[in-house]
């Protein structure tokens, strides 16, 4: 009972921990989005919290810290997505098909956050920028794993898995770019299509499977 | 034979010119790109060229100028790229396998200008981000164009060709921050995957030509 209360206690504070920290990143989103990472003290995201500065250093110990953590937002969602996928008892087609679902939601969801880490690249720490290309490394290695699957089933048809994982991995990030939530298509619309593309692209096209060409 | 010299003496004349801009250009690229837009003055520029300012600001009214000239680079060879191969009498597939591989080396031959690009887009007066990004709807559109007329002719089979063209913008483009010259595959072997990745994104991989989805 004792125990069951302290898990209880603990899980809340946990939580209230997690809630707080998701708040300040969305609070320097927004600020750095808007006026530049450099151009934006602590002091400003604790105003537009409504808290002061010792509220953000329990969580970050500095505005690098918390500019690491932004920048590292779009793969680690990324990341997320492509483990769900890769668990499924499934197809590597379909997990390749959700895969483009989920990684189109990941960095559509991450549209803010993947543009701050494309200008503010160079005010990471040597480590941080260091351990989010490690991140990158492990997304592009876990895709082209799943296509040499889908090779090695006949399924996918295509050459090189390592630059198909690239040319996918280019087409799904470039969408930070482009995407409009008030544009002609939904988030939904453009995760389904571009789900679509990605399957054409390793795909034989023919029902029965994949044709090799090597 | 007065014309004639003439025109011969004007003929040097551009070639000096442009040889002077595409140097200063160059010279350009590398120190914003090792230091940084911020850090790099104009008599740094002029004197990785080995000469004085007053020679680049025959050329470059400002840093910014010089800027916009090197952010522009990319997106401008890629024009190149597309208006090379829509004057062609072939066919749509034809086309953009010759679009794959050129974009590709229009991209990868730009690979520090559009580095420099994302991270000092800030930088960048208002009047010329807004023409680089109207340059980057024209060859949208211009791709756009070329996939709807492969729906047309049977060739292609996708759903929407604008967002296949974003789609296609975004694995070629992305190719900047991967490749690398010293690396497992050349600029042309790349060029040739990307181009043959492209085609099977947009075919529908029979040979009779193609599979309209709607």
């Amino acid at each position: 009972m004792a125990l069951s209360s302290t898990t209880h206690a603990l899980g809340i504070r946990d939580e209230v921990t997690a809630l707080k920290r998701t708040r300040t990143i969305a609070s320097a989103v927004e600020l750095f989005y808007e006026n530049g990472y450099e151009n934006t003290t602590l002091e400003a995201v604790a105003e537009r919290l409504g808290v002061t500065k010792p509220f953000i250093y329990v969580h970050f110990s500095s505005k690098t810290e918390l500019l690491a953590e932004i920048c590292s937002h779009g793969i680690a969602s990324s990341i997320e997505a492509i483990d769900s996928v890769l668990s499924l008892k499934v197809s590597a087609t379909e997990k390749l098909r959700l895969l483009g679902e989920r990684f189109v939601a990941a960095v559509l969801g991450s549209q803010k956050h993947i543009a701050i880490f494309s200008r503010e690249e160079k005010n990471l720490l040597p480590a941080d920028l260091e351990r989010i290309n490690e991140m990158r490394r492990m997304f592009d290695r876990k895709l082209t794993a799943l296509l040499r699957r889908g090779i090695e089933t006949g399924e996918f048809g295509i050459a090189d898995a390592h630059v198909a994982a690239l040319a996918i991995g280019g087409m799904v990030s470039w969408a930070y770019v482009w995407f409009r939530p008030t544009g002609r298509l939904s988030l939904d619309e453009v995760a389904a299509e571009m789900s679509q593309l990605i399957l054409q692209m390793v795909t034989s096209g023919k029902p029965d499977g994949g044709r090799k060409r090597k």
